[in-house]
């Protein structure tokens, strides 16, 4: 097991509706060593892509795209979201659905912080469904951005987010990925 | 002036409506050089405070949090915010009311990670009407947490949030202070 799995089966809790709870190192509160370590792991693994741009999503991805940043020095742009797009019309945009809240929403990103070329990194705390990832991916399309990679903490493999973006030719790191999970037989690893 | 004045200087807009907008290096796209100047400038003043934890409010005081949490060596804290609270009830909670968009929400923090007696350094990127702030100031009174200090990256000192909150007794430092603004007369500084 590598020291993302660790952390998940020593602090991780599956609560209810087969979420995994892992709020108290990663996405709640923070727990700044362990978010180093995958910022360090995520530059080992994307070093080499040539990376000048880390994009995340509002809100649980900002804090390990800051860090990830500082291994690659490189900005990070947070896309944002809202309920109604009320904008001067100078960013790209995409409608998304939350899965946890049932609703929709815009996800946009400045015009003036992305371009066409920009070798992009996404980073993210968790990969399950994909559809923060794939509305990423369109606001990346939009922009004529090339996706160098995309870098998640925990990818839940047995939902087809991961899946689907892989089969774009899009090269996903996961640091844990999970096939199954359940109260009763636990956390598995792929 | 100092680093803060001079980027906003630099790179800040007035807009509509007489909004700074800073999200070229602060809430958007987010400079790490930057950042990581402020978190050593927060260490500068805050650093014999015996801080235990940083806390921040989403989402765009989590990169600033995450980063001045490396200089202090402690875990950052970010409270959500919803407009319902369908949780499992363990947590510290207050209804806030958003400037920008009008609407109310509430905020909130588990109360697994906040407890009597931890020494909270809040942080975030604005301070303007103070509306954020003082629902944090309300949930470490719930938590019985101290507020060693808040520190500010940029604060509209003409608006009045700052002023409540220091005649709280709460040590405020805002690295920019702006007395006024306008497209006409530009960015003055106290």
């Amino acid at each position: 097991m590598n020291f993302v799995e660790e952390r998940i089966i020593t602090d991780g809790k599956i609560g209810e509706g087969n979420i995994l709870k892992v709020d108290s190192f990663l996405n709640h509160q923070l727990d700044i060593d362990f978010i180093e370590k995958t910022g360090r792991e995520f530059y080992n693994r994307f070093g080499n892509c040539g990376v000048n741009r880390i994009v995340t999503i509002e809100a649980s991805g900002i804090g390990i795209a800051c860090i990830t940043a500082q291994f690659f020095n490189v900005p990070v742009i947070y896309a944002k979201k809202s309920k109604t797009l009320n904008l001067s019309g100078n960013v790209y945009s995409v409608k998304a659905r939350s899965y946890t809240r049932q609703d929709e929403y815009e996800v946009f990103i400045s015009k003036d912080y992305l371009h066409k070329g920009d070798r992009v990194l996404i980073i993210d705390d968790f990969l399950a469904q994909g559809n923060a990832l794939k509305a990423l991916v369109e606001i990346m399309k939009q922009a004529g951005a090339v996706i160098a990679g995309v870098g998640i903490v925990i990818e839940k493999a047995f939902q087809l987010g991961g899946d689907y973006i892989r089969s774009l030719g899009i090269q996903v790191e996961a640091l844990a990925r999970i096939s199954s999970m359940s109260v009763e037989k636990g956390i598995v690893f792929c």
